[in-house]
């Protein structure tokens, strides 16, 4: 956990940034989310974070700041101006020049960061421009998990071209997501659903399948303390387009119509999909697997919007597809302070042959367990995670 | 939480009191775990918790400690003898005299107690006895909870003279407890196994379903580090004696015979019932209850034996007898942390007719939380306890 290059100093200001870095999960897409602290010597003269919906990046923002704080300004330099940023500075000129070539301009005497951007266009590319120029560029390759936390959903689609998805879950005890007459509400206390308020806030992306649009309703929108936050792209899974696409629809109605996807299978009733374009929704026909939608194409799909995190919030049939594939990076789950009868609706569908012994079943790892007063939410990760 | 009566130093001692009660939970039955200290004013110079099996009493091991200390054989006293108990001395002279005539036997200056004994024989008995010899006896009435978590199932019987009824279950994350073939082996990793051990050691008797004996050949036991503590008392439930009872079976292999009771419907096969007796096992014949032996009648009849506190191993039928009728107290659950296909075993059948809304469905309080390694163990409390 330590760099031979980097003192205390720098690990405790590494921290910071990695703070600074976690107010934008979920808001940055589809960028990742980074966090910058520019000193001037031992003092902090500048500090942001990745701003909305991706631009302009960290280390302008804390640049920006710096520029005015009278420490920088003066006209005798007499400490050095070091650099701390999650994440590799950037190399491509877009609307803006380079982060790299601003932080030369800005006179960084030394730059630390976290990790490697892995976007082509940066890849080392942001360090070797100034180490060119003469800066003490450092990459300290500490805070590997912290930054996954962060990034992990980034890391991902540039990895595989496919968001880190996670499937959320609420349940009784007994693993029963709603009655056999299909209702669900409410399953989970106001404590955990207000926390999924927080959970939707932290992803780029819902994804629900049709049975539960038809059953539900949902809203989907983020509401009370998260509802300024940016529009979150909505997925929907369709494939013979059984949902009556309207007006009062309540995705339609408390989402913007152009976050909306429809996916649908090829060959779909074409005035059905001129419908749901007339409404302003999406309409993407994607081909079968085995009969169903074929989810590592919709995983594409979403990845090429730029979409680094999706909650896949359900329902059965939805999640155990996921699960069929091992299409899933986490499963957040919470279970009610409730029991149901055992006919009610299952977690999962079958998704291996019924004669399968219990040893081949999906084994994960959890991550995180917390109960909010009676309820308990748990966080599982596949075991073989590759992220 | 405080009495007029009681300083710090008395709340203090009450508190090593509670806790070398602790020490006894699940080894004294019939007779509830109960610990003793005596001081010589400050000084400790007796300990006792309850015996095994309930004699001799934790305060005539204290006092027996305490006898053989130089402060007690000293000739000319000082300080004050101070008795801290968590349960009321008994009044009742039983193969020995009560522990309230022992304490005055003893010189006992204060004797501080946290609730008053239930038992018939003694309920404010003991206290009167002790009052009646000139010692300043008080009923602190303090740590009301940990009094619960010691001898709640001492008194419940006292009261409703059925056990304290715990649930364990081991599922799934989905709420499987087995494939549908039946396997179970294993659902929860080895240290939750570790822990039903602890669990087994804590409660006087186990209780399981013909199913879960047919399918799964159970030892019940206790093993490991618990296996020189006394036999648990088993209860089978088996209407129409559908197991072969034979010396091969496991629960006869690994405990005792004659703790072992057979529950079945009265008018059972004669030449069945014999060869139960003639393995040494008991068995009892049980009136029905909407086609189902009477889970009430079960309860009263294991009461009778002493059992403060049961533990209900399964299956699902079994369970579901037990939430329908509210017939439990606790509810412990581990989720393993695999997945199940949909299909396979519940964790409970249905309880509640289907048309049942979730509101009416039974809410439960979570009373504890912990996970071991990638497992979880939950304890729930029905809502509307009355222990």
């Amino acid at each position: 956990m330590t760099s031979s290059e980097i003192n205390n100093f720098d690990t405790r200001l590494l921290k910071i940034a990695l703070n600074i870095a976690r107010r934008g999960i979920g808001l940055t897409g589809p960028n990742p989310s980074v966090g910058c602290v520019i000193t001037y010597g031992q003092t902090i003269i500048g500090r942001g974070c990745t701003s909305i919906n991706g631009r302009p990046h960290a280390e302008i923002v804390a640049m920006e700041q710096a520029k005015r704080h009278y420490l920088y300004q003066t006209s005798e330099k007499k400490e050095k101006i070091n650099v701390y940023t999650t994440l590799e500075p950037c190399a491509h000129d877009d609307t803006t020049p380079s982060c790299a070539k601003e932080l030369i301009k800005f006179g960084a005497d030394r730059v630390i960061f976290l990790l490697k951007d892995p976007d082509e266009r940066t890849q080392g590319k942001g360090a070797n421009i100034l180490k060119s120029a003469g800066i003490d560029c450092i990459n300290a390759k500490i805070f590997k998990e912290e930054m996954l936390d962060i990034v992990g959903g980034y890391l991902k689609r540039k990895k595989e071209n496919k968001p880190f998805v996670s499937l959320k879950i609420a349940s009784s005890i007994n693993g029963k997501i709603g009655t056999i007459k299909g209702e669900s509400k409410w399953i989970s206390g106001d404590l955990s659903r207000k926390k999924v308020q927080l959970i939707r806030s932290n992803h780029d992306a819902i994804l629900v399948g049709k049975k539960t649009v038809l059953r539900d309703n949902p809203r989907l929108n983020l509401r009370e303390e998260y509802q300024n936050i940016p529009q979150k792209f909505v997925f929907i899974l369709d494939a013979n387009l059984s949902i009556p696409y309207s007006k009062k629809l309540k995705i339609i109605k408390f989402n913007q119509k152009e976050k909306i996807y429809v996916f649908t299978k090829k060959n779909c009733d074409k005035a059905k999909i001129n419908q749901i374009r007339k409404l302003g929704l999406n309409p993407i026909q994607i081909g079968k697997k085995k009969g169903k939608l074929d989810i590592s194409e919709i995983l594409l799909k979403i990845g090429s919007l730029g979409i680094n995190k999706l909650l896949v919030e359900g329902g059965s049939s939805i999640w155990t597809s996921f699960i069929k594939e091992a299409f899933f990076d986490e499963i957040i789950i919470f279970w009610g302070n409730n029991i149901l009868n055992g006919t009610a609706m299952p977690t999962f569908n079958d998704f291996l042959p019924v004669n399968t012994r219990i040893k081949t079943f999906p084994r994960l790892k959890l991550k995180y367990i917390k109960n909010w007063v009676d309820d308990i939410e748990a966080v599982w990760q596949p075991t073989t995670q590759e992220t």
